[in-house]
């Protein structure tokens, strides 16, 4: 079995050795040490083009925000600007890493089902564009603190449609039950529309749904779309509210292996804003402005991360491990989710996958796994191991378990590479212990 | 239904407030800020001494390993060294942090499945004083690292009795198919210890094993014992080589909820030790030293962690979420593991736990969830959450998912209380970004 090269910015160069962004992983291993994270800025900024640039195309009133709870430090949030994104945000963290690279504050929305009165202070202070409001309690402080700060609060209200993706039961979040949002079913959703309208620093800007993750097929934006347009019609023939911007989530699809496709986001959008403009028909509501939030689909593929194997060790009559400087510390995504990963011998990229092992982290834990009995090249000690498409929620993710330093992130482009997060050194480690 | 008071240095004061070590937990969530890790310094030296003594008691030449990684920073190792422990380490970060507390190196031991050279330089270098050696490939590293410093290294060889206690899967690390160890059952453990023999720098001291975690009965440690004393037996036929050394790890059950009971440390260590003795006996075997490796069990209990709460929603005909200012960014237990949590609400504990609800982390991420459909009091915005039983595996696996800084650790005494670790601020976020 050949190394499959599951993403257009990854490749293998004539030494045999896996390359992302052109650049020699082995190389890169060597220069900045392991385990290290890998990202590459031209490929995050074709992907932000791709969404920015067909958005646009189909929909003139369409609006990206990349969701970055995906990958949040500063360097990111420069090529956001850049690139012309606005930012979901989920935390005052997020928001002052955000404010901090000097990211337009008005460009910034704010998510969570318990933002806490500090955050929502912080975020009206900081004048950041929009709260995506989540229940009813939310809505009082906002109103409260927009009032305190003599300003008029821009809210999006999330709703949940009660949508089943068919996708991870731990990420769906459209559905009836769940922690976010106001359910259409139940009555409360419309309960908290007329509720943000009697509020006098509160504007209403309209409605958020999100239908889950990893999908990779139109149709649940589809029924999303129909859903909340019947929602708008029937809250704008109770209230004489019409909305004026419709956020449609995220939950782009993403391919971690060969198996999985690449998501065609040009035939998602355009179709998306085929279905919008005929629910707005339908229902004689005026086009509003549509949002839509990737966040993982943005920055997956750019994401490598880079380790040295260890100990390569066969239990006879059992099975293999290949043993890695990394592991949950750095991305716990298969010890929470079972989340499918492609990993490559990068300094044999170019030799037959044909050694079957579990790639196991270094963390005193059984469940630290990055994969199970996965294909890869054979592998031996001192080896460079690439994890492919580790962009999105490994950094983001990363703990010190095991007292383990959080690796360096190096940023790569045609025009230079360079580090975007330092390592963190031992001293880190106890900064903050008295 | 009555709170329970699920461990001893857990109270209900006049006022109806939930205590820990006296202290009224929502005096100190006004004092310190949510969230908050409380340690029971009191709590964590008794649960040591229970070792300490009941081990010397029962068995003359036992020797108890605090295993850090349930809980490492800097105040947890004075307070080790203070009680007579030595420590189990697992990487550089847990040296140097022990280290840094002034904790003796001769008293450290270094576990791991992988181990880097970079790791065995510092740990020869720090004069630790003991390696627990995993596989072939790290024995080299250690004989010649320690080749390099003119030293020996005391070695203990990593076997795998093959043993599952019947826990978590995700825990279990001593059946054969493991990434740790050395298995009986294929001939590979008797391999590693010839090869140990042979190396010049190494000085083999015994034997560890480990068989689970979450384990309240003697049987897996008499199961661990039987076929150890039996290895240890054949080794000597074999090789002429007896062990002085016999380490059965950890695994002692902690009681996270009411239907769980608390483990009598006396009974399994006496029980062990019974078990041990009649092995020595029906091995014609001198009585080894036996190291036992308590983290959860030692730390657990005395950890309590305090939250806000934010909103409390009820979708109408489904069920009710209460929503708290951390979740899985400082507690990802129930997120990895779906591990049982015992809430309470703090501030009116004194009443009765007839509500029903899910307890729902901040992140934005419907798996956040610190419990499901569990019985707590009927919390409303503002209330202090307590959640018990949280000083294990919560600091130490906490990351900055959503960017949230990690909360403080205040330590408790009835001799006074102090900050433990500070509290991280927005700035510490950025430290490293570029």
């Amino acid at each position: 079995m050949k190394t499959a090269l599951i993403h257009d910015n990854y490749g293998i160069n004539e030494q045999g050795h896996f390359t992302v962004c052109g650049y020699d992983t082995v190389e890169l291993a060597k220069e900045y040490g392991t385990p290290l994270y890998l990202l590459d800025e031209d490929k995050v900024r074709a992907m932000s083009r791709l969404y920015t640039f067909n958005a646009k195309k189909y929909y003139r009133k369409a609006r990206i925000l990349f969701a970055s709870k995906a990958l949040s430090f500063k360097g990111i949030y420069k090529i956001a600007d850049e690139e012309g994104l606005c930012c979901d945000t989920v935390s005052s963290g997020e928001i002052f890493t955000a404010l901090s690279a000097g990211f337009p504050p008005e460009k910034i929305y704010f998510h969570g089902n318990n933002k806490t009165p500090e955050d929502i202070d912080y975020a009206a202070r900081s004048n950041i564009g929009c709260f995506i409001a989540d229940n009813l309690t939310e809505l009082d402080i906002i109103d409260e603190t927009a009032a305190r700060y003599g300003k008029k609060a821009n809210v999006v209200i999330r709703i949940t449609p009660g949508i089943d993706p068919h996708t991870n039961v731990k990420v769906v979040t459209g559905s009836v039950d769940s922690k976010f949002g106001n359910a259409i079913e139940t009555g409360q959703a419309l309960e908290i529309v007329e509720y943000a309208l009697k509020k006098k620093n509160i504007n209403l800007k309209g409605y958020h749904c999100h239908v889950g993750s990893q999908i990779f097929d139109p149709q649940p934006f589809f029924d999303a779309a129909d859903i909340m347009f019947e929602f708008i019609a029937d809250a704008k023939a109770r209230t004489g509210y019409e909305a004026e911007v419709l956020n449609l989530g995220g939950g782009f699809g993403v391919r971690y292996i060969p198996e999985q496709k690449n998501l065609d986001v040009e035939f998602m959008l355009s179709e998306i804003a085929g279905r919008v403009r005929e629910n707005c028909e339908k229902y004689g509501i005026a086009e509003p402005e549509i949002n839509f939030e990737p966040g993982r689909s943005i920055v997956a593929a750019a994401g490598v991360t880079l380790y040295t194997v260890g100990n390569v060790k066969t239990i006879t009559g059992y099975k293999s491990y290949i043993s890695i400087d990394g592991g949950m510390a750095d991305n716990p995504r298969y010890a929470l989710y079972q989340a499918p990963h492609y990993p490559i011998v990068a300094n044999k990229a170019d030799t037959d996958m044909d050694f079957v092992a579990d790639i196991a982290g270094r963390c005193c834990e059984s469940g630290d796994l990055i994969e199970e009995q996965v294909n890869v090249q054979k592998a031996e000690p001192g080896d460079i191991l690439a994890v492919c498409v580790t962009g999105a929620y490994n950094y983001s993710m990363a703990s010190n378990y095991n007292r383990l330093p959080r690796p360096a992130l190096v940023m790569l482009s045609k025009s230079g590479k360079r580090i975007g997060i330092k390592r963190e050194t031992l001293e880190d480690l106890i900064r903050n212990d008295i």
